[in-house]
């Protein structure tokens, strides 16, 4: 069976690793990133670099993009000298940046036009997920289309789901990442709770996670804020980002969210301290600034 | 060796399954409840039947007490023929309600003016832990004692975890149902968004509960919320009142925990509606309510 031939615009800490997946798995690569000293490693390996997003949907068959935010995949897939203009019909972009779902809608609409389609299908799992190809990849999309490049979704992750029509990844993600937030903020309450009654926090984690109260933020980050280590697993910036994108789908879908827009608003503040660039776990030391305990 | 004779208050959904663990592991058991039908299965199995708090602890080397509220333990340890008054010197009470920590303390003081001790011993994993034996016990209280009462634990729960001095279960304990509320407050906000978005809520559920958004709140009580399933495994009203203690014990201990007070507004809605006696997963119909949408 001849291997789809596949683009990919997007080589930073996540894009990077995934790509180089793709490329060992003998898929014919053609990459462009807008800083081009990222292309080197990959060059090395035999991918094909190019001068621009047309040029890689010019020469693939399924396109991967994987940038910021809703803005850069706009310009990359729509903009000047983007994926629109060089893509051949059916062909396929799929896009694996955490963005807004209106904006895959849209872009989606723009491909159709042109006899191609979209699957959104964002990640989670993070730097040691792309480098070890054990993503969670939620994908939403035609579903025939879906099936044609699941294969190449298994060469990047391990838990790959459809979620349903495009838009349905990036809104799974949003949950996913709701969840995320809010469950941190009752690991950072119970954490404060405990140490300013006099607790052994590492005792009370201990003591509960096993149970009802069990969550991946209590076991994992719940010790390294008891540690002091804000090292950043997932940055606060970008749950900023993620979090303004959930707002932003609330507003369009007519959905109240009060414990997000809590959170959210407490990650501002780690943000307007400097801090955006630590963990997310840093939203504990907010509750404790709360309670007037010192670091 | 000879077992230590135990004393039982409280015969309730959790107290009658946990003291038929004790009589079945053959320690002496001289039980009392209010309501005293309650006493009649386990005195056909060879309990002790008395008439007062007070005859119990005169019967036994330790008491254990598991009742209601705060005010319910104070009236059986410290009211009229409470414990308190049968007491012999070098005895233990082991409450196993969840109370406030403040008044565990003020009736460690009681006792030991009478030369006995207070364990505090919470639980958790409700009336099927209780019938099982599986429960989770967090302990507070002085260390030697909690040893000698160490076996007589180990017949009721599966995880026993000692926590610290006197209170310090009941704090464990509320740190615990911090963690479930505001982790059950993200499950609901996550659910409405995904079904007031279109998205298949059982999909999202399974595309993202084994990772860094798992829970034991999603994985238990979000299937039951998409299937319109509120029976209780535990109550509304109950978390309110643990909410009430947790809340109590934020302002004893000069803690903020504005996550936790939100999710408490919105359980004591639930109760509001009448639906007090409902599980406490319950909560996600104030979140739909919030994005009106119809159950």
């Amino acid at each position: 069976m001849t291997k789809l031939s596949v683009g990919f615009i997007g080589l930073g800490i996540m894009g990077g690793p995934m790509a180089g997946h793709i490329l060992s798995n003998q898929y014919p690569l053609t990459i462009y990133n807008r800083t081009r000293s990222k292309t080197e490693e990959l060059a090395s390996q035999g991918a094909q670099v190019v001068n621009s997003p047309a040029e890689v949907a010019a020469a693939s068959e399924v396109t991967i993009t994987i940038v910021s935010d809703s803005p850069d995949v706009e310009d990359v897939v729509a903009g000047p000298d983007g994926v629109l203009e060089g893509i051949k019909p059916n062909s396929v972009v799929i896009d694996m940046s955490t963005i807004s779902p209106e904006v895959e809608r849209q872009l989606d609409e723009k491909l159709r036009a042109k006899d191609c389609s979209l699957i959104d299908a964002p990640v989670s799992g993070g730097d040691v997920g792309a480098q070890n190809a054990t993503l969670a990849i939620m994908a939403g999309g035609d579903r025939e289309v879906f099936e044609k490049i699941l294969p190449l979704l298994e060469v990047m992750g391990k838990s790959i789901i459809y979620c349903g029509p495009v838009g349905s990844g990036q809104l799974t993600k949003l949950c996913n990442q709701i969840l995320v937030a809010v469950n941190l903020l009752a690991v950072s309450e119970a954490l404060v709770f405990a140490r300013k009654n006099g607790l052994d926090s590492s005792v009370m984690i201990d003591a509960v996670k096993g149970g009802a109260a069990g969550s991946w933020q209590l076991s994992n980050l719940g010790p390294k804020i008891v540690n002091r280590d804000f090292s950043p697993g997932f940055m606060v910036d970008l749950i900023i980002k993620d979090l303004r994108l959930v707002m932003e789908a609330a507003g369009t879908g007519k959905v109240s969210l009060p414990g997000t827009a809590l959170v959210s608003q407490f990650f501002r503040s780690v943000q307007a301290g400097g801090q955006g660039e630590e963990g997310t776990q840093a939203l504990a030391k907010i509750l404790e600034d709360l309670a007037s305990l010192k670091s």
